[in-house]
């Protein structure tokens, strides 16, 4: 397996990474530029919160498990230093998204924000020795506990008591951040959030009869025959595996790692299309029409999550069949998504696979998947 | 022109109405049912009032312009009678959807909701004469009007001041709203209305150089060079042209009509796909990547709008030039929306033309864009 970790190493340090590190840098105005064409210009220069700790958090991460490289540690520092000046409200709740010079533009909705803030605040101050970063990860980590229940506050849409849905994604985040966070977390709120966690991913969205998991269900946990309900989101499911494999693997449970392996391979087979290869966006667990228009496009972060969770399955499998499914998303992934031509990776793709966006980076697709995924690979297969 | 009249007469009498005859009505719950599979099959129950209303009017419509046919009546009152019962909040704002039953499902955080309730009550009103409809049409109305400045209330997401967008969509829904009101407004309001429409579409989001209509300005008029700023939606464009070449016949305005005409024209022009054939459904006025992942798809509305500005124009101009761009629009939209086979039109195509959505209604298509734009190609093509 030495060809495969040396190729996803080679991708993340010698194209991937100096990518970003050419083209990204907002260096009048502080923070990242992540609105980056085919070859790196510039096309919007708005700064999306998601994306600015995403991309201070993959260079922080670079610098604690990979090299003490102090270019990297500066480059994580500009978009801390952004993020700590203009990122948050008076609350503490993180923006949506800032222009250029870090002036609110789209409020604290959406608490993923706070999310990949809290990620990179940790990671960085980890690499930094940076208290206050450490404390404002930590600080973040309670308000995005506190905010759990009502995650939207006053922007939430749903009329209250009709049709009360719980959605995945906090669950399938915290069970990565808890990770993320535990060197600064008691260990009683770690095991706490962990076990709550698995119960919500693994005993409440996964349904036990297909083994796919549901992106909302009803608030007690059963099924909700709406659009929102019937909806699977193939990668987001197996991006979610990967996280409580690495929870598997720190608990030493290997039937917790078992179920969440099984887990990867049915929302493959699910959501693999048959006519043009590649992993759907969306799909209706029914069969019926998605309400996503986008619901048949292939998304550089789906295809990029599955080779992750696939390395690690067969890691620890060591299965033949786990690396055949591996190699057959590998080979789509890199015929379709690579561009040796201009570095990094095009982030969507139509159905047959034909760039819809020429893109590198935009106000969802930025320094993240395509780094974390690089790495993730090139460790899972460094052993062998 | 005797054949394009037949033609789509045809198709609105004995397809498109029948479809929803058949398929729509909720004989249990009330309202109708609007998403509907290919072969008009209800696939899901939730009732958007989007939908409830715009089929009230059209059933209203095809009563008070084609034929007194009862069983129109009926069906435009059964959708009316939902929408009076349960369609709205204590404050009389309309709710975005509800369950199939008519509890409140999404609150009412878009103003287009209220824009279709108040069009179903007015042309239902002066159908059945009923004048509860006709005040509720025109409470609506004024709350409409009241609510222009802010029309998502707290539901807005952006921040106040850094970058105050406005939106292209209430003034255009204004400038056929107020003329459908008509027989039930002042002539002041009226007149008032539509000199600021007018202003606004034409003054305003009608950008003088390119013959482009912008979706989102600053509050001040000028451009913003942002995703938002350089948003193009031509099919939204062109379809609020026909609503002011309606105004311009209205006032004999001859160079507002030759005007309007012309951007029809521009926007065509800029949103047609040379490659693959029809029309797109966004575009960024710069050419940079659009936000939308959707932007490379073929809208049934799109085409049918398009189809009806082209036919008003060559109705008022006679130019055999707008006549070959209307048979281009007419052979592109027949050959790969329609569905001889089960009846009324596909509504979403990818860019190819290949339907991507197997359904006839849904979330946001329902018995409206098809057989209006039926009804107006008919009556424009009628008198030749």
């Amino acid at each position: 397996m030495k060809n495969y970790s040396d190729l996803y190493r080679d991708a993340l340090l010698k194209d991937v990474i100096p990518f970003w590190e050419r083209n990204s840098i907002d260096k009048q105005a502080g923070g990242y530029f992540t609105c980056l064409d085919r070859f790196g210009n510039v096309y919007d220069t708005d700064k999306f919160i998601w994306l600015q700790g995403r991309q201070a958090w993959t260079f922080s991460m670079l610098y604690n498990k990979v090299e003490r490289n102090q270019f990297w540690l500066d480059i994580a520092k500009h978009g801390i230093d952004f993020l700590k000046t203009y990122g948050k409200d008076k609350n503490g709740n993180f923006y949506f998204s800032l222009t250029r010079e870090g002036k609110p533009l789209i409020q604290p909705y959406n608490i993923f924000s706070d999310c990949f803030a809290s990620m990179a605040f940790a990671q960085y101050g980890l690499a930094a020795n940076d208290e206050e970063s450490t404390e404002l990860a930590v600080e973040t980590f309670q308000n995005i506990l506190s905010r759990k229940s009502n995650p939207k506050g006053k922007y939430t849409k749903a009329f209250p008591e009709t049709r009360p849905l719980k959605n995945f994604s906090l669950p399938m985040i915290l069970s990565n951040l808890c990770l993320e966070l535990e060197p600064l977390l008691s260990p009683e709120l770690v095991e706490q959030t962990i076990d709550a966690c698995i119960h919500e991913v693994m005993e409440v969205f996964l349904d036990k009869e297909s083994n796919l998991i549901y992106e909302n269900l009803l608030s007690d946990g059963s099924f909700s025959d709406s659009f929102e309900g019937r909806l699977i989101n193939p990668g987001h499911g197996i991006e979610a595996m990967w996280f409580i494999m690495d929870i598997a693997h720190r608990r030493n449970d290997s039937e917790l790692m078992d179920k969440a392996i099984q887990v990867v391979v049915s929302l493959l087979e699910f959501g693999w299309d048959e006519e043009h290869g590649g992993i759907f966006y969306f799909l209706d667990v029914k069969g019926k029409p998605p309400m996503n228009l986008e619901w048949d496009q292939k998304l550089w972060w789906v295809h990029l999550e599955t080779l992750v969770a696939l390395a690690k399955a067969y890691r620890f499998t060591q299965d033949q069949k786990i690396f055949n499914l591996f190699e057959k998303v590998h080979n789509y992934s890199w015929d379709h998504f690579s561009d040796p031509e201009a570095g990094e990776w095009f982030g969507y793709l139509n159905r047959r696979g034909e760039v819809l966006l020429p893109l590198k980076g935009g106000k969802w697709k930025g320094c993240f998947h395509v780094p974390r995924a690089m790495y993730q690979v090139w460790k899972s297969f460094d052993t062998f």
